[in-house]
């Protein structure tokens, strides 16, 4: 059993002193404390039970006390928020401008989507959440602040299920030299998220079994804010993330390709 | 001194017996064969001078006489064809793609340019030595051939001396749902390809110091056909391409940074 | 009984000695002329039973001395190459920059398809066919020659029966400065030509009931080439097209929500 | 002398008791009364002074009081808030969806902008009267409500005295087929709005010559919420807009070729 948590977007939360030790969180969930979330308590209860746990969503679920737990029960962690439209491209044009020198004056990105996933973030507590795990990429990747990094998220009923995202790139290359990159993206999030979720589900699985607890670093190339330990700076790059999961995995001795059923699916 | 050629592109060409030994070359070259071109002939001269040779345009002239003479002459060669524009996010998308598992069904790219070399590409001639270098990259990054891949070049006189490039992107993922990626670059070729150009004449003259000669594979970074040895395979990952520059410059003892001029001019 | 034209695009063609007189493209019909096509051999065969005819392609068929067989025969005439989907919206987004006095530097369009139709118009005869048929609006209606205009179309399997174009327009407005629009299309060609051509058999039936005979120059709203009577010129502007449409109903005593079954479809 | 309002966007404001005579707007301005704004100053003095005035913002000013009193006056008027951008498009769009009978499921509209324009409305309040005007137009032209219409406007500090907007347009065609159109246009407001500013101030110069006071209903291409007078409907349509100037011009026996002086600067 693999506990995975796909619920709508909470209320955006910060850590506060109910969830720095396990003492604290527990003498909260006894009274019923405000600052203790849903998310929070599926998670303490994935760590009873000894569950490996991963949390797709932007909901803050990892604070120190559960972090603690999950080691204590030998429970592996990963998350959060799965990566799959705009931010994986996000991360995957970045490295590229950085290769080339060229810097990244503004970015606006703009996402549409209606189904009920868009509902929940059209409550502005919810949208803040999600908009926090959205922008955090960019400049951990770049190096440097991105001057202008905006990200806007709207709940459009005619695209349904589909999800459309509109990017504006400003570049200045050589000599000051300004060009403008446009990314649309016609997709469909479901789709994107369910085979990261399955291999997040499936690598969890294998982590548990050959012993590991605690945050997965590894399995940082699934999650738009991926789980880091103290003193680590989550790593953002598609491609060194990728290349982080695959020495994982032929430590483990096993070949990439066993671990994703997802390419039969994809056709590829 | 460091030869760049910099040319407009050639009539499309092929290797033919006259290109294969350094004698059927040179007595080719004595008989004015109508098969060596102008870019074959500065190679040839950079090699009897001693001078290292990048060759920033699809034409061809690396032929295997010339490698061979390179070689002979202790000149590093370099090429083919500066990847700046459209290609460059073709080889930054297409590996994303790969490590998600979303088949590239298809892959429609068309270019617009008005300045001197946009004229040049109208001829067909000349536009096909072009596409057939910007067409290699997609199937060797994503391990399969793309069923319908297409790049299209017009001359549009309105664009001057900028460049858009716009590219259609279909994608086949998870349980077999399709999706859509527009991507549109408006781009100043002149800006992407000045401090690549540099970069590379830069480098090229460090390895001549070094000691190397023939073929730099691990410049690749800067071009759409990057030049690789008998039996290997080209590298058009732009992330392994980066790897490999860096390994190589770390082994020169040097760091990245200082091989650079282009950060500070890029305001980075 | 009315014949629609909507056979593949025919390869390019032009008005020859044999399509002149009645008499002369008779003798070309006993003689099997190479130049009467097919799509001519079928408006005769309409003409000579009276039917009336609406070609919906670009391939030449309203000949002069069909023309004049048409009138002869009472037999009204609409055509040619139904106006659905990028041209329908030159027609539209052109008549407004004359309106606002913004010059058209520039207008490039492509097209991508994947059905039969594009596989037809990949050959080269009938892709002339079919981007003569397109070019000519924007001239007409802006009142100067565009500088650049530019249109492509391309077979693209992926696209399937879907349509997609793309258009990028440059325009100077006041005191010189650029400007540019680009207009993305992912549209449905049959269900955009459909119900026009309904419309033009149900009206071109009207046309026979009250007694009209030859080419009806107030259906040009359907058409990318609307036919035009010697010493006309053909009304472009969708706008003035519909208004011509109109008053042509409401001089039958019609209102114009009785002609339209489309409305209903349309969900309108 | 003309007055022309270009001031930045004032907060949202609606009509209240202090507006609805002269005699209460007066005393309002006795009393400095809160809700008589800057830009209905403006336009008492206009009136008072007998100078035509043009509210080129959204702001409100025209209210009952100072319509009656522009009556009084011999004063001509019109406004409000230029029609340049993203909105000149969409009352060009609109139209022919209509024409065509696509059903407009849903409209997403967003812009970006860098200058002072763009700080003020991210204000709230400011922000609130720009999309009020901004959303208004479709549904009348229309003739139903679009389901989802929504307008976002940002400030984006890269874009500079520049403006970009991206629509996202669907359409419900024939059989109930779903359609999409993407717009993006990389526009100058300031070279949209100038001519147009210029044109109306000319005009309401012509029209105070010729005796005329109050409402210019036929000025009504210059703006997004054409003032129109009571019981009457705004006509949004831009081509019927311009039908109506051009023939007010005709009926002052002038050539509407006569009246602009942009032809000349946009090099048409």
């Amino acid at each position: 059993v693999v506990m995975l948590n796909l619920t709508s977007t909470e209320k955006y939360a910060k850590v506060a002193p109910v969830h720095e030790t396990i003492e604290a969180f527990e003498a909260g969930l006894d009274s019923d404390h405000e600052l203790i979330s849903p998310a929070m308590k599926y998670l303490y209860a994935a760590c009873k039970l000894g569950i490996p746990h991963c949390n797709f969503t932007p909901s803050l679920s990892k604070v120190p006390a559960l972090e603690k737990l999950a080691e204590k029960c030998g429970v592996p962690l990963c998350g959060e928020d799965g990566k799959t439209g705009q931010t994986l491209l996000k991360t995957v044009l970045a490295p590229s401008f950085a290769v080339r020198q060229l810097a990244v004056e503004g970015w606006y990105s703009t996402n549409i989507l209606g189904n009920n996933d868009g509902k929940v973030l059209d409550d502005p507590e919810s949208n803040k959440t999600k908009i926090v795990s959205k922008q955090s990429v960019l400049d951990d990747i770049l190096g440097y602040k991105v001057p202008d990094h905006q990200v806007h998220i709207h709940y459009y009923r005619p695209r349904g299920d589909q999800k459309e995202a509109w990017d504006n790139i400003d570049l200045v290359g050589f000599i000051g030299e300004r060009m403008q990159l446009k990314v649309n993206f016609l997709c469909k999030d479901s789709i994107l998220a369910a085979p990261v979720a399955l291999d997040a589900v499936r690598l969890l699985d294998l982590a548990k079994r050959v012993g590991e607890s605690g945050i997965q670093r590894e399995f940082s190339l699934f999650f738009k804010s991926p789980y880091h330990t103290n003193g680590e700076r989550p790593e953002h790059d598609l491609f060194k993330q990728n290349s982080m999961l695959q020495a994982w995995i032929d430590k483990l001795g096993r070949k990439s390709r066993e671990v994703s059923p997802i390419r039969k699916a994809a056709g590829a």
